[in-house]
């Protein structure tokens, strides 16, 4: 089970913003270790629009040995530039969301990952990041790497959760054998026409076979596709 | 040049904070279509903190035909269910960082490309997605799919700012009006083409606009694809 945790927020419009991303991205459990400010407030509500349930189900700990029931704690660190502090020496949100889908699969309900957040000042203590199993960090650019609490929390969120449920599920995308239809047609149009100039039709062969690779059709528009051409090799056969 | 272009944005709070993630990504334009409040109050400098700049360099402009200068214009829409809406067949944020860094490299200052995000409430409509050359899709929660704006936002800069440094590239794209000349070829041909049911040579071209687009084809790519559709027009035209 996934949790995110605040450490000491200051601001409850940033942990209703935290709520909503939460909730975007399927994670319901939220947990506060001493919040400087009241996260039920009327500020926190309205960020959090439709995530109210992930506020008011919050649970406040008192201090970060609280997170010690955590099979892990991976805590998060704002980008340094070079940074010889072993503590701190970080993976990315990439390699996060690899190594969780690698070693838990489908099934994280039985693991409890903690993922941490520090304040929105001063991030996490030393000492808290030397009580993390590991830390990450989002790359950022140098000339201010200081990432607002809430995107911090979207931009890892959205990793690890498009990592186990890709856009591809809800919408498919031509498979090799459509893409092999539409292009074999392609290859008839070639055929019938006319190129003086030699290796000419070999190139617009590989061209148009790009064009449909990098364009990653769908299923509905390379139909749409393969109608076209099937209308154009028709034209031209008369 | 990489523009975020926000379309009729109505709280000044979420335009600072796009601008702080703006700078945290190294991302200098921000544009604003016919924006429904002050870019340039209190709450909007609050929540840009050490982007200030960003804001006051801002530019307005009127409606959303002024970013036709624009070789590229990359729409965004919440995460949908299905794909039977060809407008909206969405690529992942991973796919467009992968396509922009392999067709860009490092130098993106040549070809000017708008990231359009829509409002706080409705997205963008269906004629402003029809605008615009492709669509990217964050995947989301089926149960609460609706980002807050500056979210979307820092995830599609995130994507982009990560994947820049890795490959590069000195290969020309195909500019706006390069595709132009390929797409009236291709509205010649369907021209010509018989379709009894209504609507279809709309859908295809339509099709047809993506799938150029989504390539991101080189001047080189796009030079053979155009010599490939004069040739079928000349053997439909006899």
């Amino acid at each position: 089970m996934l949790a995110v945790v605040l450490v000491e927020p200051e601001t409850p419009g940033n942990i209703g913003s935290v709520a909503r991303v939460m909730k975007n991205f399927g994670v319901k459990r939220l947990l506060l270790v001493n919040p400087k400010c009241n996260h039920l407030d009327g500020e926190a509500y309205g960020r959090a629009m439709h995530a109210r349930d992930i506020l008011k189900a919050a649970v406040v700990v008192k201090n970060f040995g609280c997170l010690e029931k955590f099979d892990y704690i991976i805590g998060t660190t704002a980008s340094l530039g070079s940074d010889y502090n072993v503590l701190r020496s970080p993976i990315t949100p990439g390699q996060l969301a690899q190594q969780l889908s690698q070693r838990f699969g489908g099934d994280k309900s039985r693991t409890g990952i903690a993922l941490v957040f520090g304040r929105e000042g001063n991030g996490l203590t030393n000492g808290e990041v030397s009580g993390c199993d590991m830390v990450v960090t989002i790359p950022s650019a140098m000339e201010y790497p200081a990432l607002n609490l809430s995107h911090a929390v979207a931009i890892l969120l959205y990793e690890l959760f498009k990592g186990s449920a890709s856009i591809r599920s809800h919408i498919g995308l031509a498979s090799r054998t459509d893409k092999e239809v539409a292009l074999s047609m392609a290859g008839e149009i070639l055929s019938k026409l006319e190129f003086p100039v030699k290796g000419k039709r070999k190139t617009h062969s590989v061209v148009l076979s790009r064009m449909v690779n990098k364009s990653f059709l769908t299923k509905r528009e390379i139909f749409a596709l393969i109608g076209f051409l099937r209308k154009v090799l028709r034209m031209i056969g008369k």
